[in-house]
């Protein structure tokens, strides 16, 4: 048995651990750009990163320490992502984190970058926050504003996890991303801090799990970008650890993020479930719910708040997936939309249908009627925002 | 040697094909919603049908035929796809076509349908047609308004083909399609006639081979409906034909339609041209290439008109193709825009690249820089008349 406690403050829960965030004149505004996170200690570092062929300098950067290195310091920025920019890209890295060991000691720091691709780092701008961080600091919340791009709030999450003997350890995160974010992770850094006893092979074990029912089962526009990255750190410092309840306290962190970061999702003025059952295997469910979240026509539709399950039938038939107008059933939450009995909506299941999609929150369920295969992955609705957001973006 | 002279009128330049339009009232306003083309002899038919698993109720009508089957008729309506209808929607067809025998004479007519899925026909009111049409008329623009759905504009050509010895052939065609057009054809239909003396073997092939030269090659919004068809009607009426002339002039007519139904993409600005090169093979080009007519941060930048190169390279990195950072270069039409010795955009480069991106038509060339691979494909940018249309459509 263990208990879950969700706490305030993020970052500034979990035991010796710093952070903080500044600006130094890459954004504008109050907001800050620079940012990072530093452990008293150094620690093990368990890290999924983008599969975008095309991966961004800090990411080329941080592959080249030998496997299972310790850290104690990750410096973080908005604005640029560093991608696209050869080896200049890796020496602007070794050049501002060597400069970084001139106010503070740190051993293997990792850089992590978001924001634009194609264009050199401001590097003395980015020196400058070194002068400006307050090392003892435990800012969460500056730490998390500091990283944000198109974000409308930040994102910080903690948990203090007790066992049944009453010790306990904390786990806490800070994550950003609102474009781009696509069933393969996208423009998303999620960085996790813990002081939990977590064996190294545990980190890698339990991050990877962790992923793919989180960050990998969400899409705002099926973009994946250069510089995702998601990343652990234990420090180890409570010296308590229960696999279970660490795994089960990971899940729901990364879980409950991945939603912030859809319901964040630019311009989305609605997250949406979409449930695929009965399909021949996981695999094609996947591939159908998928489809779903990704459909610029369901999208679409889903703004317009337009009961149109035509689009989801047509979208589950163009996906490639087995599948037989016969079996087909499509729920709006639980109310029946489609079956081989009720194909044209009657006007009081259309009022229905209405009220559903007026929510900020509902499932689309799709039972194919094939086999035992079932998936669920989330999305959002494509408004006038994004396409105003996306278009603008860059200047 | 063979010339290709375009001609106006659409099909009405085809010996022995008559064609018309009528408002029987499932549009409002003056253009017509359901419409004809009919040959004075039964016609060898060809046919190209959706990849979509949820074919709708005309396309199983068709397929019940016997192969190699002769017909000398299709009706066409709009507003209803007869999709997700089950066997009702193919009993519908069957009533409506019984019912056409008493004002004509047909032999195994053929029905076609776009709009809305999952609604019955209103049988009575098409029916209402066979009394309005005119059978020996040919209005090709009336017949090529009254399929059109969310198109701005009737699309309609037709070439004479004049052989070495000056005989010649006609081949005309008309199409609809604006929303859900992707690589693998989408909402569009299209009605190829000729009077060519062409064997049935030749029309497979040839329709086969024009449509992944030109359909298959388009992308609006990445979706795939139920309804998509491509036929091609010959009557031998001429009792000329050449191989080699008929297949360039197909081609030719089917890639001009299909860029006529992109510069026509729901809520499109501008078509561009997404080549890629130096892939691994052509599989991986074409895979490229589709990512980056799909991709929706693409199409917001080119919306937006913004020279952000970098959202073309993270589209071909997540494309899932091999790619090398070193050895990639893209163009916008003949302008150096990324290179390994140039990342970074200078003030001249850019305000060329404006410019570039202010045009109508304009192109993207991608060199992988890998093996001999290449593909183009042709997309539309994504506006937020795209998003107004598609949140309205049904309503």
């Amino acid at each position: 048995m263990f208990n879950i406690f969700p706490l305030k403050g993020g970052l500034s829960n979990v035991d010796g651990f710093f952070c903080d965030g500044v600006n130094v004149g890459l954004k504008d505004g109050l907001d800050g750009d620079v940012a990072f996170i530093r452990s008293e200690t150094p620690c093990d570092i368990s890290a999924v990163f983008t599969t975008n062929k095309f991966r961004a300098a800090p990411i080329k950067h941080f592959l080249n320490y030998p496997k299972n290195f310790k850290s104690d310091f990750i410096l973080i920025n908005s604005k640029n992502a560093n991608a696209m920019t050869g080896d200049l890209g890796i020496k602007d890295i070794e050049e501002i984190l060597t400069n970084l060991q001139k106010s503070i000691k740190v051993q293997n720091p990792i850089m992590s970058s978001t924001g634009v691709i194609g264009y050199r780092l401001k590097k003395e701008l980015i020196k400058s926050a070194f002068l400006k961080f307050d090392y003892q600091a435990k800012n969460s919340y500056k730490c998390a504003r500091a990283i944000m791009t198109t974000d409308n709030f930040e994102k910080e999450l903690s948990f203090k996890v007790t066992l049944e003997n009453q010790k306990s350890f904390h786990i806490a995160a800070i994550c950003k991303g609102a474009g781009m974010i696509n069933p393969a992770m996208a423009t998303m850094l999620c960085f996790i801090i813990t002081d939990a006893n977590i064996p190294k092979s545990d980190m890698d074990e339990l991050l990877n799990s962790a992923n793919e029912q989180s960050f990998n089962s969400i899409s705002v526009d099926g973009d994946t970008s250069t510089n995702d990255t998601l990343l652990l750190m234990a420090n180890k410092k409570s010296g308590i650890y229960d696999k279970e309840a660490f795994s089960v306290a990971l899940d729901r962190l990364t879980k409950e993020l991945a939603l912030q970061i859809l319901s964040d999702g630019e311009g989305s003025t609605k997250v949406v479930a979409f449930e695929v059952t009965g399909a021949k295997n996981d695999k094609e469910a996947q591939k159908a719910s998928s489809a779903l979240s990704n459909s610029l026509l369901v999208k679409t539709a889903l703004f317009g708040e337009d009961p149109n399950w035509g689009r989801i039938a047509s979208t589950i038939g163009a996906s490639g997936v087995e599948c037989l107008e016969e079996s087909l059933l499509i729920k709006y939450d639980d109310l029946v939309i489609y079956s081989k009995e009720k194909t044209s909506l009657d006007e009081e299941t259309e009022q229905k249908a209405f009220k559903i999609m007026k929510k900020d929150q509902f499932k689309i369920s799709c039972n194919l009627g094939i086999g035992e295969g079932s998936y669920v992955s989330y999305g959002c609705d494509l408004s006038y925002e994004y396409v105003k957001i996306n278009a603008d973006y860059r200047t």
